[in-house]
């Protein structure tokens, strides 16, 4: 089998964004990460997190192999709640790399988890689907396939994503493969694998050997899994079996709580950060328990919900102040961080849509995270993925990769020759400097509407929403899949029909 | 003439959002700004602009009197043309005050410039209005009188600006004075006078005595003008006149460099900021030259262009790092300081409205601005507001007011007896902790829709600008005007109407 250093890196046009700056294949942050807490209310955050941690305590539910490893490990393991000393924790988290790479299928666009890198990747999970002509309705492999090939048009995102969106249409028990296929032949970037049972993550882990071979993968991270928490303080069997799974198999996992402040902790702020801080790092020990050194990315996903009514809230101004506090949690532990996304509960990309999701993203930049899947598309607070959503958000992250590269002050930007050129009075649009930067100087939004409100009246007055559903079907059309070995597709094929011929369809 | 100390305060319902928290008449902020650039390159930044005004030099048309002002405190005058020996501008900045109160005409609504405090304010400036039924049209004294009352029934929004649209029904050199009449009487929150004439601006002063009484203003701080420099590196003596008559009479000047990059300074940001540095610095100067103590803000306002077309663009991450800078810059000079708002190229409040509206706020926030108007129902680059858009941003306003609020970190936050109650595994809702805490705990935005989809649906399916159009016509529908006593009332009006009757119209 083909290794992955072996691929040629396919011819690659820009076909999405034809005036975008050249987008690299990771980016670098070049700003600080803001500090919001000082050192006293940092340890207060941690010592609070202890204090959950060896009194309240943590169940893993249904997982006696994940019980023992924390029992032999020295935790106290009362039935399925384990307790920990202070500091004890920690101490197994240490094992766990501040930075490494994540090989993609296209070597080109391999990617450096953690210090001053910054992935963007699309939604994850979404039931339903929905575009402007056809609306909202269930999704399918069509539609997984179409946001796959969306995420490889997209300069902006560098990472896949795992489950962009559920291909309702194919059997529970066999759409992983599907999915995990689509993954590898529509695309060529890094992406995630499956969670929902342990023996799909081993088929995810199977495929990806296909590709990368096995020696390969034994040294090197190709495929991750997204670890959720049955937040408040529980991890279940589906998700440690899954976690054990791709940590044995050294590679990756994302521990993610997920919690919505009042149901899944306290409706305060502080509690819930320390809660997440605190299940964050039982999901980090458990994969360094199972293989030392395995890669892992400590995650984060703190909102609020409507207190009157009960729904999950994206955006808000305490899910910012949430996630830039937790950020500096991760940054004392000196992980890979994830948090943030475009997230909003709203239907469609209006308005509220993008208000939201911006609200929700800078924090996450500002915060100075690692890696943002849930970067494009999401809608209905995550229920829906939605095609004009995704260019928009994508359009945004291009604007964020420009954020993150700060200034540079030096004598060519600080335009010496421009006042000397120009002065007082005088139109800079004209001048050497101008001429010499109008290219590259500001990043460019094609689906912003900048011209004036007669341009805009003739080309028939169209909304945001309007124009990138011409944009993501213009892409569609237009896309070409990157080239795969055929030896490999067959052999690809192959073991998805051998697995799919052992399975009856399973619906639940 | 009665002062304002002696009026009551009016009865105020909350009529606008009846769940928020309770909006104080000033925010004041518990987070610490971002620090984007470090020692070194404030430094080299404050020296580019040192340059700029002492070799390039800046033009004061048509004010010798403003020109006279800066040549008796040395400046090397050549014509029109000003420059400066290093640090001496910044000296003459050292006057004007760090902070200080401006005065309402209700005192209950009287607000603070400088420090950790936080002004909002709606948009400014634009001849045209848009609503969802009417669509785009020239504002007429109607709309400017809604937006008073809009801005009125605004819990979030502090100040009132000045020209919050143009009625553009009214003679150019009238309708200063209804619009001054309008913000004294539909409104009791403090405001900005007349910039386009001295003689505008001395009837602003005029009307400001007759309800704050002379001897008040003397020594108080009431009306503001706000300065706008023909950038690059211009003063006209429209601007310095209505500076100078503000000055004189003790009241405020918000000195303003309104800049796109790219044609009204460098294409670059670094030769921007330090531009728009100087620019200001020139401004706050002739404040303490025409009166020492003077209070001023340091304003910003900084922004990119399409560099194809040449139109304006806002919320770019060019903006977005210029802002972050200058900020520091100003701390550095220790004045209020003034820059962001909810800006956009849009042309209604859609998708790309409020993502560019947000990046345009965010690092207004995350910079520690003290002054940010242009807050609520700015579209299309400044030559619209807009009724709906007027509402969905001074929601986000509030969010923002809690978003400076930052986390206090203490037992009650961190909930102890929620764990203590609950533990793992169990859903917090019904907790004590949270039981006490629902009420307030989280900002309520009314206008985004967290329910379900079902939910929505069957209400109609509205998009975010449906909402907020119900929104502002409910405003409207329940307004009822602040006291103003009689006599007060029947001054201002005696003397618009003898100001009216001294001029012939003038249309242009």
């Amino acid at each position: 089998m083909a290794k992955a250093e072996n691929h040629r890196r396919p011819r690659r046009k820009q076909r999405t964004s034809r005036d975008l700056i050249e987008a690299p294949a990771c980016l670098t942050r070049r700003i600080p990460p803001y500090e919001l807490l000082d050192e006293g209310a940092l340890v207060e955050l941690e010592n609070h997190a202890e204090w959950l941690l060896s009194e309240i305590g943590i169940e893993i539910r249904g997982d006696p192999v994940a019980l023992g490893l924390f029992r032999e490990a020295g935790a106290t393991v009362d039935g399925e709640l384990l307790r920990f000393d202070r500091g004890h924790l920690r101490s197994l988290c240490a094992t766990a790399p501040r930075s490494y790479t994540m090989h993609a299928r296209n070597p080109g666009k391999n990617i450096e988890f953690g210090g001053d890198r910054l992935i963007f990747g699309p939604a994850y999970g979404a039931p339903f689907v929905t575009d402007l002509e056809r609306g909202r309705r269930y999704g399918t492999l069509e539609d997984f396939q179409n946001f796959v090939k969306l995420t490889y048009l997209s300069p902006w995102l560098q990472h896949q994503s795992g489950t962009i969106c559920e291909p309702v249409d194919v059997a529970v028990n066999k759409r992983h493969l599907d999915m995990i296929y689509a993954h590898l032949r529509y695309s060529d970037k890094p992406f995630m694998g499956s969670v929902t049972a342990p023996e799909r993550a081993e088929d995810s882990l199977a495929m990806a050997r296909i590709v990368f071979g096995d020696d390969f993968m034994q040294q090197n991270l190709v495929i991750q899994g997204n670890i959720n928490v049955n937040s408040p303080l529980v991890y279940d069997n589906t998700m440690t079996a899954a976690l054990r799974t791709y940590a044995a198999a050294n590679q990756g996992n994302v521990i993610s709580p997920f919690i919505v402040g009042g149901a899944m902790s306290p409706v305060t702020q502080p509690a819930t950060i320390a809660q997440a801080h605190a299940e964050a790092m039982v999901g980090i020990a458990l994969t360094q328990l199972v293989r030392k050194g395995a890669p892992v990315v400590y995650g984060s996903f703190l909102t609020t919900m409507d207190l009157k009514s009960g729904a999950p809230t994206f955006g808000t101004p305490e899910s910012t102040l949430a996630t830039l506090a937790i950020a500096q949690l991760s940054r004392r532990l000196g992980l890979p961080f994830r948090c943030g996304g475009h997230l909003t509960a709203s239907k469609l990309a209006d308005a509220q849509a993008m208000q939201e999701s911006t609200n929700a993203m800078n924090p996450a930049i500002m915060a100075g995270a690692n890696f943002i899947f849930q970067a494009a598309g999401w809608l209905e607070s995550g229920l829906t993925i939605g095609y004009e959503k995704f260019v928009i958000d994508v359009e945004q992250c291009g604007a964020l990769a420009r954020v993150v590269q700060g200034l540079q002050i030096d004598a060519d930007q600080l335009a010496v020759d421009a006042y000397r050129e120009a002065g007082a009075g005088t139109s800079f649009l004209g001048v050497g400097h101008t001429l010499r930067h109008y290219r590259s100087a500001n990043y460019r939004a094609d689906l912003c509407d900048a011209g004036s409100f007669e341009q805009w009246s003739e080309t028939g007055g169209k909304d945001m929403r309007q124009r990138a559903f011409e944009r993501w079907r213009q892409m569609l059309a237009e896309y070409v899949a990157p080239p795969l070995d055929p030896e490999i597709d067959e052999a690809l094929l192959e073991f998805i029909a051998r697995r799919k011929a052992s399975m009856d369809d399973a619906w639940l």
